[in-house]
């Protein structure tokens, strides 16, 4: 298995592999550049995106700094926004679905590294997908931690920090998340 | 009511409404240019946040990167300053008393969204005054939801999450935040 | 004593003393210039925190953006590595081991305020330094107050706020931070 194969499945992955620094470089490369495209260039912005993005709908916007680690894992559903300065580390597969909105200042992260510190000094490091149901809405300053996966219809309030999976028609909140308030479930969705 | 009305009177409203859009494009321009004027140009960076705020005192220094939806919605009391990475979503009316520190990383949001998942999709969108009185601090990486208002003498502890009103002379910290300290009141404040 | 040297030793001292500005100053102007090379040239971005830092190892990155605020008082061990966004306040001395890993968006400050509102508005400030021990791993989002002091193998996990000191071999989490388990010791570290 090459490197880039061990970190999709979720195995030890050696990150200074060639293959993988250059797909990092050529992320950073088309971030730094999206972040500098000005705001009413709606086209370009979304141009940019569908081209590093593994998968879009038609209607995306991001607005800056947005930073990610490869691009080519992220899938977003029609209709996806996010907001200032968020943070998606794509190791593993993100998967988002139709209709999400996410707040600013926002981390996703399915980057992980070994508990064990001579483990983790090697260097070797392990990716767990994350992934979100349609017609979510992640709020500021939310952390999704690697692994994690959300059903439809769930608000992560501001500032919560999710570790663990939650079903649909949820709201969370805390750190860590918990259920604070179930949504009436909309059949139409 | 314009779309622009309803937003600051806090009924649902479109935030792809034209005018609305172009407010936030020129605050997108401000910001940007804001933010690569360099550090020591105090004066110049002074003018834009004069020029992009409501209401500013005399005293005014924010950190890059400062982002901001508006910028009109934003009051803040003299001698203002906040750290790097500030992020205020001013959809409605912010305003901060005077002598206030805000710490690096902090979110400040007045936007928020429907819980129902087929009205939130609509795109229709709601906002929520922020009120900070004088004296207060808020600490790194804090977060302020939507209709939350702090009184005088606040300090808001870093990684808090304020979820609700608090009045005068305490320290809040916690997700969501709590009282931890009285401060004695000062009479001269 | 200069402004600097009581900023040094825990003591009140003028943030707008001419000295100190200057320092800062030249940090902005350098991590302006450090988050605007391009990722690939490692050898630029290491040359920049190099001349920055008090003492760093020969490994060294730091992903963009950066922001310090004078940099001559960050002391980072061998194979140090800081995710994207990270702000670290260094007042006071900021001193890490080896081996550690600092995730994305990511704050360590060390400058504090009196919380006295009238003492606060005098502008006169306090810094605490920050102590991190070898082979740690600073999760995502995380937060290390002024003051604070992590032994040895120590992970915080993302969203962590950390208030106050932990010893070696520990997992430390949640607002405020506290052990949610044990590291089996490594002799070897």
């Amino acid at each position: 298995m090459t490197e880039k194969e061990k970190m999709l499945v979720g195995r030890l992955y050696d990150p200074s592999d060639s293959q993988l620094v250059r797909m990092r470089l050529h992320a950073r490369r088309m971030t730094s550049q999206f972040n500098q495209v000005p705001a009413n260039d709606k086209s370009m912005r979304g141009q940019i995106l569908k081209s590093l993005f593994k998968v879009t709908g038609e209607k995306i916007y991001i607005e800056s700094n947005f930073r990610c680690d490869y691009g080519v894992h992220i899938t977003v559903g029609e209709n996806f926004y996010a907001n200032f300065d968020c943070v998606i580390l794509d190791a593993a597969e993100v998967t988002i679905g139709n209709n999400c909105l996410i707040g600013p200042q926002v981390g996703i992260y399915t980057s992980t590294h070994p508990l064990n510190p001579k483990e983790r000094s090697s260097g070797l490091e392990l990716a767990r997908p994350v992934t979100i149901g349609n017609n979510c809405w992640i709020g500021g300053h939310a952390i999704l931690n690697p692994g994690v996966t959300l059903g439809h219809n769930v608000v992560v309030a501001s500032g919560a920090v999710v570790t663990k999976n939650f079903g649909d028609n949820v709201v969370i909140a805390g750190n860590p998340a918990r259920v604070i308030k179930e949504i009436a479930p909309n059949a139409d969705y």
